[in-house]
């Protein structure tokens, strides 16, 4: 009998993700049902995005693994009725597009293009020399697959670039640094930070007034990972005070981000709609298929997700 | 008898060259008497800016060697009174900071960061995903220090980057073409055309309502390299007529770029003052001092300019 996997997530992916992942599956070698809809009892495999209608996994009597569409699980890691491995999406194209962003936001703040974009008035201002790469610091808070792929790429570009995550990591070119002591050593270098942590009870606020004046004064932040990453009332003080000289925000506690939040109108904050990065389909369907594939010959799941760290 | 060098630049440039210089030759074990103001008949070696006050060299008698304090040499190689080797600025800092400039802007393009730069007025527009570097095309027109240098960096963010020189080049990573009837092929795919040539006769206008219009609809133009490679007149009209969507220029036919140019106010065009790339007095120093330390035992100078070529 052909294992039955299910499409859960909001009704316009569908359309995205159909063909990618039946070419997907062949390319695989695999014969699955493929459903939007089916009884919970007859289904294997769901493909998952948190946003979906479904939030009981208990109907799913034979359900042998939940594959996440997302890199992020916070919506989904506690969720008590959920009792198969799941899994988070690891796209080479979403690490991709997160370096192109991440290093695209890190170099116009380097630079300070967002000045001459503003400065159009005939005044030839060419006194203003940024630093080379290999004098400026930037900090990378985060060292998962999207962290660990831009910290590389600002190093190749030659950044003095640091790193941090919760347990202590190893990246090539980059300095890095773990846990509650280290956080405030790579902060207190950083004129650059880029936030691509997971959000977790202990990443919640990380950048609260008082890790925010552990910057230097003037640094720029970078937000691609997570809106609740950062307190946005300690942000908007520090913003205001110039200890902060801007923010370049991708994510939001409420996305989309409402039109009357203060963010919006600040002149030292720049908001993005989450663009940052978007798991494609035709990378992502490949990686969905492989693990269909681990499971029906019984080999283990990539990209599991530890549930007790909560990503 | 130490050998007396001349350091010929804006004066304001002494205060920035005259201890990195000092330093240099002091590394480079090199007793030499470093002047500002010196007999032309007892100078060795002139350190030169092009828009210093020197420009006939028939009085420098003993003169061993020009070094160029630019990379860019049009200004001085058809100076008729000069009939010594001339050497160009070739200078590691002056590269970083070329890739770097240009990255950014490629990556400011890639990207569409300006729209959101200018779009912060509480509409989430987040429909609109660039696609990836690696389905971007990227010419880079020029393959010298500079242009290879930029070519590889793109490549490097895996951007599909084509190469144009006169001769037939070969980068690791890059599509080279040569020749006019390379030009062409270059132009037709380019989506983003970054220009790194030297300014000579073949290139004056090598941008000009024929060459414009081979490249893609909505093209955009970055031109770090030399005013001149560019046809205003004609840049303006594919801007006003939508073929190219955008222009970041650094460089002019005149600099500083009057106030009165209609490039500051046109809404499709960057223009910054010149400051993609500097030499860089500490790296700058030691590329000087080295030449010198050769041309005192006898060995041959570095990064000489072919004069025929002019570059």
């Amino acid at each position: 009998m052909k294992p039955v996997v299910l499409f859960a997530a909001h009704p316009d992916r569908w359309a995205a993700y159909d063909l990618p992942l039946r070419r997907a599956f062949s390319d695989a070698g695999l014969d699955v049902d493929l459903r939007t809809d089916a009884a919970p009892e007859a289904v294997d495999y769901i493909i998952y995005a948190p946003n979906s209608d479904v939030q009981d996994f208990g109907p799913f009597t034979r359900l042998k693994a939940v594959l996440n569409l997302w890199a992020g699980v916070e919506d989904v890691v506690g969720n008590t009725t959920l009792k198969v491995p799941l899994a988070r999406m690891v796209d080479s194209g979403l690490s991709e597009g997160m370096v192109e962003w991440c290093v695209g936001h890190v170099l116009r703040h380097h630079l300070g293009i967002d000045a001459h974009i503003h400065g159009q008035d005939g005044e030839w201002r060419n006194g203003i020399v940024p630093p080379l790469a290999r004098n400026r610091q930037v900090a990378v808070l985060g060292l998962g697959e999207l962290g660990r792929a831009v910290a590389m790429a600002l190093s190749a570009l030659q950044f003095q670039v640091s790193g941090w995550a919760r347990s202590q990591k190893v990246v090539e070119g980059v300095s890095c640094f773990a846990g509650a002591g280290g956080l405030g050593k790579v902060l207190s270098r950083a004129e650059i930070a880029v936030l691509l942590l997971p959000n977790t009870p202990e990443t919640t606020h990380i950048l609260n007034s008082e890790t925010l004046s552990q910057l230097p004064s003037g640094a720029v932040i970078i937000n691609p990972g997570r809106g609740p990453l950062i307190h946005d009332g300690d942000l908007l003080s520090a913003l205001d005070a110039g200890q902060i000289s801007h923010a370049t925000l991708d994510v939001f506690d409420v996305e989309p981000l409402p039109a009357e939040h203060p963010f919006w109108a600040h002149p030292k904050i720049t908001v993005t709609p989450h663009i940052a990065s978007e798991t494609r389909p035709d990378t992502a369907s490949q990686v969905i298929a492989e693990n269909i594939r681990r499971g029906e010959t019984g080999q283990p799941f990539l990209h599991l997700v530890d549930r007790a760290a909560g990503y």
